[in-house]
């Protein structure tokens, strides 16, 4: 199984995680690390590594609630270890993605998947109704 | 002001508004109506009129977590009104973006640019470092 691991500032990932099982119900191996406010960039790579360690699995897709700030900072050296992928701008969409396609598809497939769908999912009603969007 | 109202399943939209405000600070007239586990599509409805009703201003950019769903079908019958724009697919670059721009941008615009900073927000980290994003 290919895990889960929401960062963001405080509790924006675990969050998501709530709202995506009032939807889906509960998944396993999907983990919410905050950046806590006034924590340090040390200490929160070092809460990232600790959670990140011990995740087995068929690797590790973390989704960052912003591209810039300590989370992404962080976050994205993982991104150059083999079986992590980081994907930034994290919203319900997203997520309900991942957790829908993750037994089925290979990890860098998954990235991309969680990328369209969270591009996909922002839509401006006004334009719609108007015919524009 | 152009008055920003997130709706979400549970706390989403107040962690979104808890995650800018540790980054931008706190800001007036930005409001989170979650919809709570087992509330009917009607008391949510209820909900976000009694929410809505009060609000004074320069209209209101409502944003929705996901397309689909009962905060999206309660608050999309809002877009149909004057002074009120939906999008859908919030996250955290989103709000920031209607945050800072909202004083000097009109509503259907600000609606647009919160449309254009959540889709480029969304970004794969491995197609970025293999050239490819």
């Amino acid at each position: 199984m290919i895990n889960i691991v929401l960062v963001s500032h405080g509790e924006l990932g675990a969050a998501l995680i709530q709202a995506a099982e009032m939807i889906a119900g509960h998944s396993d191996g999907v983990y919410s690390v905050p950046l806590l406010p006034g924590e340090s960039p040390e200490a929160y790579g070092e809460k990232l590594s600790v959670a990140l360690e011990p995740i087995e699995g068929d690797g590790i897709l973390i989704l960052i609630d912003l591209f810039g700030g300590t989370p992404y900072n962080v976050a994205a050296r993982e991104a150059l270890k083999e079986r992590v992928e980081c994907v930034t701008g994290a919203n319900l969409p997203m997520l309900l993605e991942v957790l829908m396609s993750r037994d089925e598809t290979p990890l860098s497939d998954l990235a991309a998947a969680a990328t369209v769908a969270g591009q996909e999912s922002v839509r401006n009603l006004g334009e719609m109704l108007a015919g524009r969007g």
